[in-house]
C-alpha cells in the first residue's frame, strides 16, 4: 500500500491520513472511512497499531466506501511523517562520501597558485579520507526530527548559507519497538520505504563539520528534512535494494543511482541501532546519498528558484523548489 | 515551583507529574488533586499550556488538598520529562572542552617511547585545538531524546566500552514555540531548569567522533542522558548562572564548578537555536560540562558499581549507579 498524510484543498481541518490507489489518482480518507478508528487516525497511529491496523486498511482499500474517495487533485500531500518520533541519517551508501570529500579537498584547493599540485597535498595529507569507520560499522548522525517538509514544500537556505544542496536518498520506516533485533528479525521490523531528501547547506556544513560534533546548521533548519510522497509498505515493496534513483533539476536529469549499491543495507541499520537501546516504531532511518546524488558531487550547484525532484522507483516523486540568496 | 515526573512506590500505574513541597518531604500529586485536568497530566502537557496552567498548579500548592499529598518516600522520581520533545546538547562552557583535549593527546602519546616529547608534538600539530567556533557560536550536538532515564536509574556501559563517564551539567527547558527570538525575549523562553548527567562512553566516543557526524554510540545509548530529580520553575531560580555544581563518587567529591563560568547563557542558545528555525515547548538545552565535571578531564576513571551523584545548588541531586564490564 502507498500510505499519506494529507490536508483537504477544500477544506483544511487537520493533517489526515491515507492511501494512494488508482495509480495515485484518488485518494482513499482513512478517517472519513472509519470514523472513530484512532488506529487510522494518523500514520504514526497506524504503524503503532501493527497488524491488526494494517489489515482494517486492506479491508478499506477493498471496500472502497465511495464517501471516503477523494481525487488527488483535492488534497495537498504533507509529509508521511510530520514529527517522526526520531530521524537519524546513516551512511549505508559509502562511495557518495569519498566523491564528497575530494569535491571539498578540489575546492579548498581551487584559491592555491597551482591548484592542481594543492589538491594532491591535501589528498596526501590523509585529512581529506574517508575514515575507515564508514566501512566497518553503520555510521549515523542524529538529524532534526522537528524540521521535517513534505511534498511541494519550498525550501529556504538559512542565515549566512548561498549554497543550498539536496540529497538524494530513500529511507525506511521502522514498524515496532525493540531492542537487541537480531539479523533474521531486522526486516520484520521495516514498516515501509519513502523518499528522503537531506538538504544540506554546503557552505556552513564545510565549517561546522570541522568541530567533529556533527553538522549543526549545515544540515538542520526549517524543513530541511523532506519525506515523502507516501510510505510505500514492505509488503509491496519486494526488492528495496534493486531501484533506480533519479534527481531531476527544472527538468533536467542531473543524478541517476541505484539502490543496489549500499555498503550497509536497512536490516544492518536496524541491527546496530538496536543494540544496546531501542529503535521505535515510527522512527525513520535515512539511507545516505546514493553516488552522485548531491549537486555538490557533480560540481554543480542550484540557484534560486530551482525545482528538485528526487524520485526513487516505485515510491515516488518529492517534489520542492529552493530559495538561496 | 519544584516540578517532578513520578510513580507511586505502592499502586504504580502511569508517570504522573507533581510537585516538591515541605524541602522536598512531601509530594503534591497533581493528578490527584485535579482530576480530569488534562494539562496537569504530564509535565509536557503543563509546560505547553503556558501560564493558566501554572497558576492551577499554584493555586494548588496553596490550598494543599489532603488527599493528594504523598510521602517523598512513598513515590520513585523519573525524569521530569521521559521523552523531552528534543535534546540538545550545546557548547556553553568552554574550558572543560580544552581540557578535555589535552586529556585525550596526554592519553595518546602515553603509549609512545618518549610521552612527554610525543604529547608537544600532538598538542603542536593543531589536531587537539579547540576548534574557535565554540567561542565565535554555540556550537551543539543532538543528542538522543528517546535514550533519557532518571533520577536512581542504573547506567550500563554499552557494548564494546570499558569507560562509562559522567558530564557535569544542567539544562534549561524550553517553555514556549517560537521562531527568531530577539535577546530580550529568550528569557522568557525558559520554563525552568534541571540537572543533567551526560553519560559517555569516552572510548568509544574518541574513535567514532573523529568521523565528523558526532559522538554517535559514544554518546547514545540506552539511559545515556540522565535529566532529573525535578524542573525548577524559572521564577523560582532568579540566578541561574550563580550556582555551585558538585559530583561526587561514592560519597567522595570529585568535581566542584560554578555556572558562573559559562562562555554563552541559555538565552543566547535560544536565539542561536531559534534561528532558521523553532524551539518547541519541552524541548531540553544542555549547557555542556562544567570545567573538570568529567572523570576524563580529572585524569579518573569510574569503576563497576560506582555511585555518582551530580549536584546543582538549588535544584537538587542525581544520583545513579554504573555498571562498567
Amino acid at each position: 500500500m502507498r500510505l499519506i498524510t494529507f490536508e483537504r484543498q477544500s477544506q483544511p481541518d487537520r493533517p489526515r491520513a491515507g492511501v494512494l490507489l488508482d495509480g495515485d489518482a484518488v485518494v482513499l480518507d482513512l478517517s472519513a472511512a472509519a470514523p472513530g478508528d484512532a488506529a487510522l487516525g494518523s500514520l504514526q497511529a497506524l504503524i503503532e497499531s501493527g497488524e491488526p491496523g494494517l489489515d482494517r486498511v486492506r479491508e478499506l482499500v477493498a471496500r472502497r466506501p465511495g464517501a471516503a474517495l477523494l481525487a488527488r487533485d483535492d488534497v495537498r500531500l504533507l509529509a508521511p511523517l510530520p514529527r517522526p518520533a526520531r530521524l537519524r541519517d546513516c551512511g549505508l551508501f559509502i562511495a557518495h562520501l569519498e566523491v564528497g570529500l575530494r569535491e571539498l579537498a578540489r575546492r579548498q584547493a581551487a584559491g592555491a597558485a597551482d591548484p592542481a599540485a594543492e589538491f594532491d597535498r591535501l589528498m596526501a595529507s590523509g585529512k581529506f579520507d574517508l575514515s575507515p569507520l564508514f566501512r566497518e560499522r553503520v555510521m549515523y548522525y542524529t538529524a532534526d526530527h522537528l524540521a521535517v517538509s513534505g511534498p511541494d514544500d519550498e525550501i529556504v537556505a538559512p542565515s549566512g548559507s548561498k549554497e543550498l544542496d539536496f540529497e538524494l536518498e530513500f529511507a525506511a520506516v521502522v514498524g515496532r519497538t525493540g531492542r537487541e533485533v537480531k539479523p533474521d528479525e531486522a526486516h520484520a521490523y521495516v514498516f515501509g520505504y519513502t523518499v528522503f531528501n537531506d538538504w544540506s547547506a554546503r557552505d556552513l556544513q564545510a565549517v561546522l563539520m570541522r568541530a567533529g560534533v556533527g553538522p549543526c546548521e549545515g544540515k538542520d533548519f526549517a524543513g530541511s528534512n523532506t519525506l515523502g510522497p507516501c510510505i510505500v509498505t514492505r509488503d509491496e515493496l519486494t526488492d528495496p535494494y534493486a531501484l533506480t534513483m533519479t534527481a531531476r533539476v527544472n527538468g533536467e536529469e542531473w543524478s541517476r543511482g541505484t539502490t543496489d549499491g549500499m555498503e550497509h543495507s536497512f536490516e544492518d541499520a536496524i541491527v546496530h541501532l538496536s543494540r544496546d537501546r531501542a529503535v521505535h516504531a515510527g522512527e525513520v532511518i535515512g539511507s545516505g546519498t546514493v553516488p552522485s546524488g548531491t549537486a555538490l558531487d557533480l560540481g554543480r550547484r542550484l540557484a534560486d528558484g530551482d525545482v528538485v525532484e528526487l524520485e526513487v522507483e516505485r515510491i515516488g516523486v518529492l517534489r520542492n523548489t529552493v530559495r538561496v540568496p
